[in-house]
């Protein structure tokens, strides 16, 4: 499919989420390329229907940027007590809506936005559906203080680690000044067992597994058809 | 118990603590008064038997100063595979060896460092313990991106949530960064269970429940003894 026919795709996806969102609620915006249809399609709905929010939050500057451009106003998750909707991409999205993500490095940032929300939507483009999670390397922010000895309890653990650079060649430093240590195992086996292991690991921060947590995702097919599916 | 009585104790204990250290290995050093004794008797056995050690790494710049001080190099955990022996205090420890500590802030690096040790020994007086872990309000590392959530939920969950403040009233700024709530619950309730809880709490770093992980407790006694525990 070329760019543009995926283009057109992921708009017709991320106008429909935009549908989705209630007048003067509290909203989370995730980010991505899809995000940002959906953050243009509540501009145009701002614009047509004098469509406001009583607050957005956002997992990234990008995304904030481009709804301030657009006459939002932006909070930040501290001044709020939770989203009433939250829309964004994912990584990779199995069956039952668990799903991936922290490919761009925002892991922890989207999880606590994710995790206080009342709902998730996910717009994603069928390249991001699998039957069971695997085929991304899945994220996990360390602590740099005992990220050595996280790295070789991983690889001990059979988990494939990688230690994310940056374009320079040096390891990537996030937002809160950790590094990220992709773990390239696939299919990941017990995505529950995992989060677990990883939630009681000392030294992790954050992981990019995010279970339980979506209700809807809506997917753009390369058919044209744009799916809802829904937990 | 006047200050002096109590300090010979306290160093009594520390440098049996000492004697337990085995030359040319790699040994953790905590914090804490009882700790100071304990560095000095490194310094003496150092200056009387030729006594070195093939790493140290330290919890805090107060040890790792008085350690250099002494003529001790002092490596950074990433530079080791992990520790043969940490000794360090503890802010209450029960009648299994398991502690609250983190009261004086350094809850994550305390805890990176004991994670990644073969065997534990704490050094406290006996003031100290207690028949289940309470009687001191629980530290809990939280992100400031969600930590008024987080402050939120403790709160219903009768966690009896506290910022932790700084000496101008200001919420406490850890090493990394971050917030500290103490939890004010008293006693702690089944603490493998709270611990499970916390460690899967989005935006917790780190919580001061020390579980399974100490070895043995060198306890300076009010009378004089000095009793050491093993689990």
């Amino acid at each position: 499919m070329d760019k543009q026919k995926q283009d057109e795709l992921k708009k017709e996806a991320a106008t429909k989420a935009a549908m989705m969102v209630e007048r003067d609620s509290v909203l989370g915006v995730g980010t991505g390329s899809t995000v940002a249809f959906f953050i243009d399609a509540l501009g145009k709905r701002k614009e047509e229907e004098n469509f406001s929010l009583k607050h957005i939050v956002t997992t990234s500057n990008r995304s904030k940027k481009q709804l301030e451009s657009l006459g939002f106003k932006v909070d930040e998750l501290s001044d709020i007590d939770q989203a009433d909707l939250t829309v964004d991409g994912a990584d990779r999205v199995d069956n039952e809506l668990n799903g991936i993500k922290g490919g761009g490095g925002a892991l922890t940032l989207e999880k606590n936005v994710a995790i206080n929300s009342k709902k998730i939507i996910w717009i994603v483009d069928e390249s991001k559906l699998v039957d069971r999670l695997g085929d991304f390397p899945l994220p996990v922010e360390v602590l740099p203080i005992s990220c050595e000895q996280n790295f070789r309890r991983f690889q001990e653990e059979g988990l494939k680690p990688q230690w994310r650079l940056d374009e320079n060649g040096n390891r990537y430093v996030t937002h809160y000044g950790n590094y990220i240590i992709d773990l390239a195992i696939d299919p990941i086996p017990v995505p529950h067992a995992l989060a677990d292991y990883l939630d009681h690991t000392v030294g992790v921060v954050e992981h990019g597994l995010f279970l339980d947590m979506c209700d809807e995702v809506i997917i753009a097919h390369s058919n044209g058809e744009i799916e809802e599916k829904k937990r």
